[in-house]
């Protein structure tokens, strides 16, 4: 596949006579072809207008040809996953066995939403029966369902150029609840988009799909990311990066005429509670496995460890001693991006200079225009100290993490309680622990989306359980997941038919269930044929 | 029960210095005692602290005991009967029996929500068990469920001073999910709230509740009402009212440090399509049940149905003259308040006024100080005037109706895409209508939250199939209901516990299924408890 560095619209690219972008490889700095154009204002109206005209149609599409489409998309970039990932490693700096494993799993996330579509499993189906003969009124028939909202505009993340951009979970459970999708890629991997983007086109093509369900538009968040929020044929944003990009598109979508719902991931510093019981059994190996978390990927996860609250424990030191030396025997590793590597060195110099705050290890990583090196940092500090200055939640997107030593469990319950809104909470710790816990417990509960108990909170599994989400700052709303099958929920109302025939229902709601689908029928929960 | 008009915080009373305000009988324009006294933004912030603090221990309480405090409030309203409706009849201007049914309706929502607290229906209990062997990473066992956000405000509707006022809808469902709430009760009947709020102070105090679970601060929407929604404690609002006043809220929410979400329910027009068929087959009887309908209520519910497309056939002609003779026998009805009323009359006057709109039939009533009599109004125009002037759509709160005559169902279906949000939309068809309406009816499911066959949209089933919602702007959020089961799911959001001790977990997540709920597990729907 050529690139010709022009957003898609349907079946059909954007030529346009703007000036060119390019594309950069943060490991050299080096330009990488071709010129990349960016869409305009009227190319935004093209396909949000395009969209809601494909939306009539792919509405109708039922779960089974949803699933057809998704599980086509997944072959296709399954058989062009070579130049996908040789791109993706130019563009990102990401190994390619990390980026082999992430295009496996958005092959995983299309299959799952796709059976998830197909299974009913989202459409919430529910049947109240009539009762002609109850007093004082007789009770009509009522059945509802999770109808599509329309339009949905999906902002790529940068951390995941595979799994969480153009083709990634935002795009797949948009289109499992039948929603048409239009990307505004990130700017840092601008070739891969494309690669995927094409993907999806040929899938359109494969599947008959009305060709407005998908587009991808190329340009700058403020521009035509928030010309795209604002378009009032778009009913729903997917968001995926900073506290700031998510809170514009927030502040924009609640400012329409009609608001929209805003989905932003914004991140997370992620605490981890580490109890005396654990502490006294096996710190070593708990340095071991936090500093494995706290590097992956160059530190580059929303589930990024970013601070270590550690009890009171006679191993304490050990632990902390451990984790110095493997911080510091960490060698450098290359930032998706040269901005964000500057961001994080801004970030550990901000944590160097902090009172109270001791820098334990900093690794030294080659600096200078175009390179995108970072080295790992550990911090150390004690809850007082925390405890009196908030600007330490602030999060470092990097491989960069600070410990702070409490001296009681009360005093850890205090810095529990002053928290933002995590995406998870992970506490190691002894069934002991546990059981003398209950408060910390229920209070990282009120505060984040996922409690992680003896492991790490790096790695999403995608599943029916899975909460990737949690309470503002870390995501926009509180209420939904961007990972796993109920992301699906995200892009669905729900609708009620009243006395319909029974011949005008659509299928999930007909009286014989046709599609075999679990529903709730008068209070109960039945997948038989309901008696007529 | 002796009133005091004064708030209600937790097990006390709020003494206040402030002026007195009156409740006003809207039949008679008499002022009926006692003087009711506003809260403070002092009072809002201690309500919210009582709140936030009683949330602790609420939030442990498992869904039986929910549901028994729910039962109890149920119990004694329906104890107190008499003298609550007693004081909302004279309030409010509406009959006894209606009030009585209200009542009844409020008792049947808190006992039904408190089923579904209790049965786990809300839980969304998901399981995902472990694959040590599963290559390249073993799986960890996922379990989530759904949690209570926190404190709730709940703004009560004037229009149902029972079934959604103090310990209405919103309430009920708040309470269901585990929130703590404070009411901002509606001054058109001011004594009720109070009657009802004692009710729920006695049913905390009968429960053992923590007292903070509930408050019901009176005052104005613009102080106490946005200081509430503003305050940091406060996480998610219930509404019932007007677009100006809904929107007011959804923008103060959205503009706070940590945004959260808004339920407003401000209303609709609620169209209804009469197809060639169904005209033919049964003109008058349509012309009847559409009268009944109007003016329910004084055609202050909203569900009134307040625009009706006809088709072009041999039978409108006297579907039309039924329709008019019927309004013009209409006696005038008392509204909820002499604000209301005015409203009312300027909604009239302006329809009455417009270009190319016929003023078929208006209804004299008393006006003056203090009456809050209106009369029945009947509008007629064409679907081409109606689609060249939007301010047709606007919502005229009482009873009076605009007909829409169309010469074709084209011109039907054209005006249908035109129109906004809605809560409901009604088609009156034979079966060979409706088999050739495929277009209007997927049409109306993207614009309303219930689509309602050959019945009409007043009167609203409380039951789990319900969706009493809808696309902005008849409610803030098209993705919730605010009646039926699913109400409860608008105040709780998704945690998962990642690798927990079975005996850390909640009950909806333990392996041995204590509570015997439905879960999905691994995929599945179950009810068993699952093998360990």
């Amino acid at each position: 596949m050529k690139l010709e560095g022009l957003s898609i619209l349907g079946q059909t690219r954007v030529t346009t006579a703007g000036k060119p972008n390019a594309a950069i490889n943060p490991a050299t700095g080096a330009v990488i072809g071709p010129d990349f154009f960016w869409a305009t204002t009227a190319d935004v109206d093209a396909a949000a207008q395009f969209a809601a005209k494909a939306f009539v149609e792919f509405s109708r599409w039922p779960g089974r040809r949803r699933e057809g489409f998704l599980k086509r998309i997944a072959e296709l970039l399954e058989a062009d996953a070579a130049a996908i990932v040789e791109r993706a490693n130019q563009e990102t700096g990401l190994p390619v066995a990390r980026l082999q494993g992430e295009l496996a799993r958005t092959y995983v996330q299309m299959r799952q939403y796709g059976e998830a579509a197909a299974s009913g499993l989202c459409a919430g189906a529910r049947i109240d029966h009539a009762d002609p003969n109850r007093k004082p009124q007789p009770k009509p028939d009522l059945r509802s369902m999770m109808v599509p909202l329309g339009p949905v505009v999906v902002f790529s993340a940068s951390n995941f150029p595979l799994a969480y951009s153009v083709a990634g979970g935002d795009t797949a459970s948009a289109l499992a609840a039948g929603c048409p999708v239009i990307v505004k890629p990130h700017q840092g991997h601008l070739g891969t988009s494309e690669l995927v983007a094409l993907v999806v086109q040929q899938a359109v093509r494969d599947c008959g799909a009305p060709e407005g369900i998908f587009s991808m538009l190329y340009g700058a968040g403020r521009e035509v990311g928030i010309a795209l929020v604002k378009h009032p044929l778009v009913k729903a944003v997917g968001f995926t990066g900073s506290r700031a990009g998510g809170r514009a598109l927030m502040d924009a979508a609640a400012a329409r005429p009609e608001p929209i719902p805003v989905y932003a991931e914004m991140g997370s510093i992620n605490p981890v509670f580490m109890l005396s019981g654990a502490l006294n059994h096996k710190a070593e190996e708990l340095a071991a496995g936090l500093h494995g978390s706290v590097t992956l990927g160059v530190g580059q996860f929303c589930t990024n460890p970013g601070l270590i609250f550690v009890e009171r424990a006679a191993a304490a030191k050990s632990f902390l001693q451990k984790l110095e030396n493997l911080t510091a025997s960490t060698p450098p590793g290359t930032m998706l991006t040269a901005d964000l590597c500057s961001a994080y060195r801004a970030g550990v110099e901000k944590f160097s200079k902090a009172t109270g705050v001791h820098r334990a290890v900093t690794v030294d990583a080659e600096a200078g225009e175009g390179k995108a090196q970072a080295g790992a940092a550990l911090f150390v500090t004690d809850a007082v100290t925390f405890l009196g200055n908030h600007s330490l939640m602030d999060e470092v997107f990097g491989p960069s993490t600070l410990v702070v030593e409490c001296s009681s469990r009360e005093q850890m319950l205090a810095a529990a309680k002053k928290l933002e809104g995590q995406l998870t909470a992970t506490i190691h710790g002894t069934p002991e622990d546990f059981a003398a816990s209950r408060e910390l417990i229920e209070t990282l509960a009120n505060k984040a989306g996922r409690l992680v108990c003896n492991a790490f909170p790096t790695g999403v599994e995608v599943c029916h359980a899975m909460t990737h989400g949690g309470p503002y700052p870390a995501t926009s709303d509180g209420r939904s997941t961007s990972v796993g099958t109920r992301a699906i929920e995200r892009f669905v109302r729900p609708v009620c038919f009243q006395n319909f025939p029974d011949a005008a229902l659509p299928d999930e709601l007909k009286e014989s269930n046709p599609l075999g689908i679990w529903r709730l029928v008068d209070g109960k929960l039945a997948r038989a044929a309901t008696p007529s």
